[in-house]
């Protein structure tokens, strides 16, 4: 797609994967990134045709092992990977003197959590490497910009965490109290690849269920960290593809008016080029393969609360498209860059 | 299906929406009444078949327009209207004296909400007929069974309003405190059959999006009637034909635990013929076609809240089970008589 | 549901499977059957709602291996298995003198197709029992109803085959020439429950695809056999979860008229009591979770061609419920006994 | 999105529905057009935000009624409009001496027909203008690109033609004999966004159906215009969004051979920067959001016939991303210029 000689060296592992994949097709209409070397674990040997035969124009691309040498000469890494693999990998890359001159945005969960007691709790097994820890920026581009543009290693957030959030801050600054009430519906996408009776065709169509409930989803730690506040986190299969739709509901100070709330939203996220202010609920085919976050807020005086509601892709602003924009924050590109913001409609 | 001669002569008007063929369909199967004269608004002059090609080989039954002739004759009457449609009907019905005879289930709108000036505010027009108010009993039927035994006319509950307040009534008794937050999905026959673009596959699929936000939809009063408490409620609509799930959060007491709050839903629902207890939430399929609740309760001491997780299929324990639920306590039959427990699986 | 106690004890293979928890759900509401033995090959140990959780109602009855000792006091053996299951097994059977009192349907391929030669083409592997083959009747109850009154074993048809032939007998009855072209759509369910990459939710939905063409499908020996015919297969696969379609279109001579065409159809099928004769094509919605088949024809003139038009669920007519119409011929009851014939709409 | 200040100005008509917007989204990202004025019927007097809330950032363009001011100072008009009103526009346009300097695309049906009177029977309407109708060019590019790049007038084809034209053309080539057989699936987008009982959520999903049988369908005249053979043509709807897949059946010559059909094939086609030879039959999600057609062949020797499947989005190949790719040929860019490649997958 017209990437220069001088277009930045991207390896990408995690490419059998929907975030993988939806991080290569946004690469390859980057101008300044050039994906040279993918890699997966499971499609190891094969290439990228193999692993999606859509894509067979494509297919003198093979995928790799994540090795040691898959990482020599690039300049920026894009992990797409389960939990637990990304860090003992980048602790080998340390340990050859590679990471110094690599930059890298891991869209798994091994950075985002900043205790590792924590992590140890909610990913059931300890830390694989507590010392790269500290290198780690949490990429919420909207909140840590600053802390991103400098970041050595971006931990990409979770696309529950990226909604609830972008929706409670909101609300946190108007006021509000806690706990944070987050009803959140996904689609199936976000549960991966994998071949599992959860996510058949047969299993999944026509039906609607929550799951992970009890504060048991790994994904609430990453909330409460990032909120500093208690999170009532209830997550919903739905079926659709793409598509997360946050509904962050919190007690409203009685002084709150609906122009006050509307005027934090607005003091928070107009001059964001990725959060759209709606004045209606957005819905989620309205943000389908972009980067977009549409956002909503409303206040029900009667009741006490007051509510933001958050549509993304969760492979998008969820995912890849918040890894590009982290990107593009890291090395000085235009913030939007190659990040597509006209969703895919009907 | 077999109907004696000595079956109840039912008349249902609104065949050709969603819910009223929910109630032809289980009514065909029941062998204590027969579907005697059909009505409807908009198909008035057409015939069964004409609305639904795919019942062809029922193509004889017409359907008609809701006269009082309509009802000359009839034992039941069962209505699957519009709001604002029932109530002057009945009305004419009782002036011309044939109220007396005819035991009515409405399925619509008009003679759930006690208080007429409530009425009003939810549906924007004064209650047409305030006076048959109080021949009316609300057949949420777990809760006021002896009294929809003995009712002339039995209010059918909304499809929100029933899974909300089956949910909620076990965390009121497990000592929970309000407001009760409800976050409901509903699939698409939930918004009836008349075409607009809000229900048009191309603008519904692979999207989820919240509507009526802010306390502003009509089931809000509803549930705040029977459960005598505020409800921020916020539905949204899925890509899904049938289906309904309530996930029902309220702050908890310090001293509950699980198993007192499994023990609150096991007392409340553990003889019920038609509210199924699961030990894991349930998937909105798991009830598909069928008159059953499934119910699931958990408990987050880390976040001093309590969830009631409620499946049901909008069409039947939302509309048409129910209905047939109530008609068979009205009339002393068991009370599961002709309503499906299996589900249609996948 | 109201067995009697003189009803027939059934053993019922494969209920993990959405053919054989088709035939559970079709048996449970059948008065004089009794599925009294559950058998599986995964989920051997288990209970049935393991394998279902929304069967919690059911969770009592254990999934057993396929014994001899499964078979021991049955009077009726129902499987659903893979094929190259029930011919060895039903071989143990006869070996141990048990297959004298017990009267099989199959709901597999193993005795569908007559010669071993074609069968070994088209499964890979020589037939397990061919012994066993001319005990079996081919099962398309409308054209072999006598011999299946008669049969120890019948071969239940596979879907494809049975939308295929009902279509193509009417045009070849009307006199038009081979070969038979068949362009089917299948929903999902019919590729089974097994996981895999082929049935994941995010790989099916909004997708159209092609698959065992060039006259590779093992179906098509079966349709050859039947019809006597050669057929032009192809079969795709439509993101839904039920349902058929055959379009089949044969070359029409000159002199056919639509009346005739017409009156080929009501001639075949016009006093069938699952083969409903429709004035324009059929959606496969029409008949989801019943034994019908809904039927049109029509002739292009200008062209040369008749086309007819069969949809059927293929869980229904295409499997589950035309083995309980089989079992009906087979012990002399209605032949509609317990077969539902209103669809779930919406 | 980077127009330059001597892009050539377009207006668009028929942005409200499906195949303009598609239109709109993908000019938007065209470095040599931009689209400076919108028009709709429905829609006018609003904005594009109004018709599409998820393009609130885009609200500041009008939506103006299809006058003749609307075209003054234009370079290009592309219509997406219904049958019928482009051909009086574009004559009012010629009356007032405005068509000189406009080069048009129509992606509507009333240029598509050479033969007025083949016009009449199939629209039921007598052509509104056919003085025009020597102006016009068919606009399958791959057939008609040397033509394409002179026409003032291009005919954007339908997607059925599309779609089944580039699969029968290889076959005749290959010395097929007719009639051809295209058996079509369709998206629900094909049928517009017109609301209507068959489009809506509640009656499309979970099923299928054929129509505009018995050679009927307005597109089989274009079919038999551009292939000069009888055409077999068997639309069919599914519940997807998008998506078009043709499988296109024709009657082989015994001495065909599997490699020389594929010959035929590569050398239509292996130089096509927009159809890709796929070795296996392609599904239509390979193609979403693309202006790529994918193409399959085999042959069935024991049968005799060959066949091709063609998969194409419905929107993109099918309308949108056809009348851009015209477009680049009628301006001497790049063909592929700003048409997606890459589909959104999952």
């Amino acid at each position: 797609m017209g990437n220069t000689n001088t277009a930045l060296r991207v390896g990408l592992a995690g490419v059998t994967g929907y975030a993988g994949l939806e991080a290569w097709r946004l690469l390859a209409a980057h101008p300044n990134f050039e994906v040279v070397r993918l890699a997966a674990g499971r499609g190891a040997g094969r290439t990228l045709s193999d692993s999606w035969p859509a894509l067979m124009a494509h297919r003198s691309m093979p995928i790799q092992s994540l090795t040691v040498d898959f990482a020599r000469e690039l300049d920026v890494l894009v992990l797409a990977l389960p939990h637990g693999i990304s860090a003992p990998y980048l602790a080998t890359l340390e340990a050859e003197g590679l990471l110094e001159r690599i930059r890298v945005v891991d869209l798994g969960a091994d950075f985002r959590l900043q205790d590792p007691e924590i992590y140890a709790r909610a990913y059931g097994d300890r830390h694989p490497c507590p010392d790269l820890l500290d290198r780690a920026v949490y990429g919420l581009t909207e909140f840590n910009r600053a802390a991103v543009a400098q970041a050595p290693l971006v931990a990409n957030p979770g696309c529950y965490p990226t909604a609830t959030a972008l929706g409670a801050r909101v609300l946190l600054d108007a006021g509000c109290a806690g706990p944070v009430h987050s009803s959140c519906v996904s689609g199936v996408s976000g549960a991966g690849r994998k071949a599992g009776p959860r996510t058949l065709y047969c299993e999944v169509q026509d039906s609607v269920v929550a799951y992970g409930v009890g504060g048991q989803h790994r994904h609430v730690p990453e909330m409460e960290q990032e909120l500093a506040c208690p999170v009532v986190f209830t997550p919903h299969l739905v079926p659709a593809i793409r598509g997360m739709l946050a509904t962050v509901t919190m007690a409203a100070p009685g002084s709150l008016t609906t122009e006050q709330l509307q005027a934090t939203a607005s003091a928070l996220y107009e001059h964001e080029p990725l959060v759209m202010l709606r004045d209606e609920p957005p819905a989620t085919r309205d943000v389908r393969g972009t980067g977009l976050a549409h956002f909503h807020v409303c206040l029900d005086t009667s009741r006490g609360v007051a509510q933001a509601f958050v549509a993304i892709d969760n492979l998008g602003k969820g995912a890849a498209a918040q890894a590009v924009q982290n990107l593009n924050v890291m090395f000085g590109f235009e913030e939007t860059l190659a990040i597509p913001t006209i969703p895919l409609l009907p």
